[in-house]
C-alpha cells in the first residue's frame, strides 16, 4: 500500500471532506448521516471535548520512523483506528460494505460491520479477505436471531463480537425526522428479513412506556452468549466507571466508550470525557476504545494519550463513502494514517508505546470569546 | 391516551416547535410570548445552565418498562412535569386555557392556571374534567378580591394555590415594548373586572419610588390566607436558600426554583443555578419544582437529579398552543413525555425514584469556542 | 419631576438605544462615541465582566418604597449613578453640556464634566442651576493653566475635582483613526485656548519614546493642587489596590475604578474585575466609584453589591444626547431610574444601603457555547 | 528614525492590516501567508491565548520617558521585539528579504530569516547594513549543506544561527493545499541549488512510515555544530520545560517558545500557554523568546511580563510586506514600537526592566458568551 499524496487526486483537504459531501447528498441521507439525537447536544459535545486538551510535544527526540502498529484483541493491525460500525452503507453509495471491507484491509485496519448493514456479513467477509473484521450486534427480540447472527459471524470469520449496549431503544433524532429518515424495516438489510432494527418507541400506558420487542436488558446476556461463540465480545455505548467494571466482570474482552455518536442520549456527556474515568476503572483488565467526534490525526493522538489503545471512525468514513465509494474511503484511511505519522514525528513519539499522558496539557479556562 | 408518533401529523420535531411558530405569529403576540425583562441576560441564562451538565448513563440496567408517574402534593400525576401558569391564552389561539385543561387533563399531568386567564378560572375547571389543576394567585391590591379568587378557586376543586412571589411590580420588557405589548387593563381577562394585574411601575418623588397600588408584600400573606383556604400554597419565584426557609417556616407545601421566565428581574440567576441551593435546604420539608429553560426530556431528567421534583413548563406550552390550539398543545406533552421515558431508558433508570444524582456530571470548562 | 413612561414617546428601550443612533450618526462622530484604544478588547470586557455576576434576590421583603438617594462626597443626589466626564458634546448635539446638565439637575444626579467641554465651564454651571457638578481635570503642560482651569471650577460652583490619572498620553485608538476623527487642536473646546488635551504622541529617539509636553506625572500633583483649591479630590483610572491606596495617602476624597471606557490602555482588565480589589483596600477611607460597560438599571445593582458607591455613565449618555439632546437624557436617566428603582423592588431591597455583597453571585463556569 | 505618525499616510489602523491584503492577494500567496496546520486550532489557540490575560496598570508613576531598548544575546536593540524568520517573502513582494532587511535595520531591531529565503543570505546582508540579524537554518539531509549554510551566515556577519526543531517533517496544512501552495523544489530560493526545504511527507511501509531524506533528529546536532561556528545557537520551537532544559544543557544561548505559528503540529498548546513554563524551568540560563500570535503592543507587553526576553513577529510582517513592500514593514515596526511605548506609558513601565510579572493578571472564567 502505496502512501496517499494530496497533490494526487480529486480528494479534499480534511476540513472539507464534510462539507463536500453534505451539499451533494438528497437531504434525506445527508440526515441520516449528519443527524444526533434531539438537539444535537452530544454530537457537538463529542467534538468540542477535544479542544479541551492540547498537545505538549517534544522535539529532537530521535525520530526518523513512526510505527502506528498495535494489537488489537491480539490481532496486529497497522494503525490504531478502526471503521466503527455504521448501518446502512447501501444507502449512501454503491460500493457498501464491501467496499468499505476492502479499503479497510488493504490499509491493515480492523472494520467493524452493522448487524444492519446494507450487505450480508459473508458478502462482506468475502469482501475483505484478509482484513480483520468485527461483527456489531444489535440484540434482537428473539435470541434465536441472536445466536444465529453470532454464529454466522463466527463462521464467517469475524473476530469479535461488538456488542451495542446503549440503543434499547432508537433515540428521537430531531435531523432525521426534519430529512424524512426513519430507522425502520423499510430500509432494505442484508443480513435477512428476521433481523430487526432496534424498536423505535415504547408503547405508553398511562404513566409507564414499555418497551416493544424489546431484546435481553441486562449483562447476564454477555454470560449467556459466551455459550455460543468463542469469540471475544467488546462492549459499545459504555460512559461509566461502573458499567466497565460490569463489563469486565462479565468476561468482556474490551469497551469502545461511546456515546453512539451523539445519536442515542442527547445529552450524554462526550465520549472523551469519560475516558479517563473508564481508562482508570479497567486498567490492564480490557481494551478500551473510544468513538465519538474522532476526525483528524490529532484526535487519534489524544484519545491514545488519555489512555485508549484505538479509537473508531463513523461519520467521516460515511463521509468518504459518499464522496467517492471505496476509493475514497482508501484515501480517507491513508489521510488519517499519514495525518497521525506526522503528528507523532512531530510530538516525538516513535511508536503507540511512546504516546504517553504528558503529551498532553488542559487548555486553560477560556477568556473573552474572539469577536 | 395513545402516544404520538412523530410520523403521523403535522407536528414539527421539537427542535423546530419555536421556530415554526415565531415567524408565523403577529409580532406583538410574539413579542408577548418571547419577551424577558431588560436584556433577556436571565432568558439565556435559564438555557445555558442546562448546558452546563451533561448525563451519565448506565447501560444494561435491566429497563423494559419506564414509569414516569410520581405523586405532586400527594396526587398521583402521569409524569414528572407541570403546565406552568402563564396569562392570556386567549391573545394566542381560541382555544384558550380550556384547551390547554384538556390537553394536559388528557396527558395525566397537572396544569396551573393564571390569574390573568383569558377564560375564568371556572370555565376552566369545567373542561378539565377530572384533570389535576392548581390556581395561580397575584395577589391583589385588594385583599377582599384576593380571597375571592382563592375562594372560587377551592370551590372549583382546584388543588393549589401557587402564589407568585417575583412580581411586586412588571419588570421592564424591551421585547415586549418594542412590540407593542403591554400587561395592563387592555388585555381582557376572564377572571372578573376588579382582578387587577401586576403593577406597571412605581411612582417617582425625588429619589424614593412608591408601588402604585400594591398588594401585600411579606411572607405574612401565606399566615393570613391560610385562614382562607384548605388548600395547599405553592411560593413561586423562589431563587434562594434563605427564601426557601421562609416559605417552609410560613407552611407552604410547595416552592417554584423560577425566575419568571426571564421576564421579571433581568440578570437574575439561572433556575437550574438555584436549584441545589434550595433542595439542600429545604430538605423533605416542602416539595421543590422548577421552571424556566425546560424545552426537552433531558432538561426535566437533569432538573430531577439535580433534586427537582417536578418541573413547570411555560414557553413551549404557549408555542404549541400558538401551533394548533390544544391539539399541539397534546402532542408537545406526548412527546416530551415521551423523550423523557426514552431519556430514562437510555439513562438505565426504571422510574422517578431512580433518577439521582449520579445521573449527571458538570461539563468540563470549556475550551477555546469552535469556529 | 415625572417619572418617565416608555410609552409616551419616542425613546427606544434601552436595549435599542446604542442602535437607533449608530446608524444616523456620521461615520467620524460615531467612531468617536463607539471607539476604544486598539482592538478594543477593554470595551468589550467592560461589558462580558457584568455577565459573569447573576443575581440572587429576595421575595416579599416588605418593599412598597425604594429609595435610590445616596450621598457623594456629602452632597445627597437622587440616584447612585452620575454623569462621567466625556468631551465634545458639542459635536454630537447643539443641547451640548449645558443640555446635559439640565437634564442631570433636574434628575437630581451629580454631573461630571470634561476639560474638553464644547461650552466653557461657567456656562455649564449657568445652565446647571442647582445641580452638583463636578470638575474634570486634564493636567496641563504648564502648571498655571491647570491652576486657573481649578480656580475656575471651584469659583463657578463645582464641588469636586475629578482628576484622570490614566492620560498622560493619548492611547492609539483604531476606530476613531477609520472614523477619521482626532483628538487635537482641530475640535473646539469652550474653556479657553490655552486648554490642551492630552498629547497624542510621544517623540522618538533610538529606543527611547519621550512624552511631548507632559504634564505632571506623580501622586504629588495632589499635594500641589490641596494648596491649590478646598475643593475634594476624586481620582479617575484607578485599577489597582497598590493605587488605590497611593490616592488615599494624597488625600484623594474619592477614586474612580475607569479605563477610560476602554479608549487609553487596550487589554486593561475590565472595571468590574477590578473593583472588589480596590473596595477591599480602600475601606471606609474613601469613596469607591466605578465606569466602564454601565448600561442598564442592573449594572448599577452589580456594581453597588460588589461595593461601589455610584457609578458613571459615559457612552449611554452620549448616545442619548446624540438622539434627542438634552430631552433624551433626561429621558435616559429617568429609565435608568426607574429600572433601578425595579431591580431593587425585585430583588427586595428597599434602599441603597441594603444593596449588599449576598445580592450576586458568579455565574458558574460556560458549558459549550449555545449554537 | 522619526516616529510614524498615523495621519500622514496610506498605512490602516493595525486592526485593519490583516484584512486589507487578505483580499488583495493571489489566492495562492494568502493561503501561504494564512494557512496553518490541519484545522488551525493551534493558530485560533496562540490569538485567543492573550485574550486570557488581561493588564494591571499603575498611574502616576513618574513615567515621560520609556526606553523600549533591551540587549539581545549581548546585542543592544531599540525594541524588545524582531522579525521572525518565515520564507519566500519574494512570493510577496519584490522587495523580498533585502527590504524586510533595510526596514529592521532602520528600526533597529534583529531579524531573523529563513534558509528558504528568496533573496541569499549575502544579499540580505547586504541590504542590511549594520543591522543586527540571524540565520535561521533547517537542518539539511547533508550535513555539508547544514554546515556550508551555517559557515556563510558566520561569514556574513550574522549574529546567531536560530535552528528550527519543529520541522522534522512539514505538516498538512489544509489551507495551503486548498490553496495550492506546496512548499517544494517548485518555490525559488536564493541560498542556493542543493537547499533543501523540509520533506512533505513519510514514506509508508505498512504501519511504519520513515521520513524521507531526514536531518539530524537528535539534540547532538547542537555539539556537532559547535565545531562548526562560533556563533551562539537559538533553538526555536520549544513548547516544555524539558526541552528547554536539553536546550541549556546542551549550550543553546537562547530558546524561542514557538509553534512555528500554528504551521506544524496542529493542536499544539499555545506558544504563550507554555511560555511560564519554559521562562520557570530555564531561569537565567538562556534568553527566552516567544512567538505565535503577537499582533499588537500590548501582545509584546504581555509576553515580556509573563517572562519572554522578546518576540517574534510573524505574519503581521507578511502583511506588511504584502501590502506595500520595505515601507510598509517599516510603517508596521513604527507602530508596533509606538504602541508598545504608549501601552508602557499607560502602564506605568518606564524601561523593559519595569515590566514586571504584578502588570498581568488572568481573566476570569467566563458568564455566558455575549449575543
Amino acid at each position: 500500500v502505496g502512501m496517499s499524496d494530496d497533490s494526487e487526486g480529486e480528494f479534499p483537504p480534511l476540513s472539507d471532506l464534510e462539507r463536500s459531501v453534505a451539499d451533494r447528498l438528497p437531504p434525506r441521507i445527508w440526515s441520516y448521516i449528519a443527524g444526533g439525537a434531539g438537539e444535537e447536544r452530544t454530537v457537538e459535545a463529542n467534538r468540542s471535548a477535544f479542544r479541551r486538551w492540547a498537545l505538549k510535544p517534544r522535539v529532537w527526540a530521535n525520530v526518523t520512523t513512526v510505527d502506528l502498529g498495535t494489537r488489537l484483541l491480539g490481532a496486529p493491525v497497522e494503525a490504531p483506528f478502526f471503521i466503527a460500525p455504521t448501518a446502512y452503507h447501501g444507502e449512501i453509495h454503491p460500493d457498501a460494505e464491501p467496499g468499505v471491507a476492502r479499503a479497510a484491509a488493504a490499509a491493515g485496519v480492523v472494520a467493524a460491520f452493522s448487524t444492519l448493514s446494507s450487505a450480508s456479513l459473508e458478502t462482506i467477509a468475502a469482501a475483505s479477505g484478509g482484513g480483520v473484521r468485527w461483527f456489531q450486534l444489535y440484540l434482537q427480540p428473539r435470541f434465536s436471531v441472536t445466536r444465529s447472527l453470532v454464529e454466522r459471524a463466527e463462521h464467517a470469520g469475524y473476530a469479535a463480537i461488538v456488542i451495542t449496549a446503549d440503543v434499547p431503544v432508537l433515540a428521537v433524532r430531531d435531523r432525521q425526522a426534519r430529512g424524512g429518515f426513519a430507522i425502520d424495516g423499510s430500509v432494505p438489510v442484508g443480513n435477512g428479513a428476521d433481523v430487526m432494527p432496534p424498536p423505535r418507541a415504547s408503547e405508553r400506558e398511562g404513566s409507564r412506556y414499555r418497551l416493544r420487542a424489546p431484546a435481553e436488558t441486562d449483562w447476564d446476556i454477555l454470560d449467556r452468549l459466551s455459550g455460543v461463540t468463542r469469540l471475544p465480545f467488546v462492549v459499545k455505548g459504555v460512559l461509566s466507571a461502573e458499567d466497565e467494571r460490569l463489563a469486565v466482570e462479565h468476561a468482556a474482552a474490551g469497551v469502545i466508550v461511546s456515546n453512539h455518536g451523539g445519536r442515542q442520549l442527547d445529552g450524554a456527556r462526550a465520549s472523551l470525557d469519560a475516558l479517563p474515568e473508564v481508562v482508570a476503572a479497567v486498567g490492564e483488565r480490557a481494551e478500551v476504545y473510544l468513538d465519538g467526534g474522532v476526525r483528524r490525526g490529532i484526535d487519534v493522538l489524544i484519545s491514545l494519550a488519555l489512555g485508549a489503545r484505538a479509537v473508531g471512525l463513523g461519520r467521516p468514513v460515511l463521509w468518504a463513502l459518499a464522496h467517492g465509494g471505496a476509493p475514497s474511503v482508501a484515501r480517507y484511511l491513508a489521510a488519517l494514517g499519514a495525518e497521525l505519522a506526522s503528528a507523532m514525528e512531530l510530538a516525538g513519539r516513535r511508536s503507540i508505546a511512546e504516546i504517553d499522558r504528558a503529551l498532553v496539557v488542559p487548555v486553560p479556562d477560556q477568556g473573552p470569546a474572539s469577536p
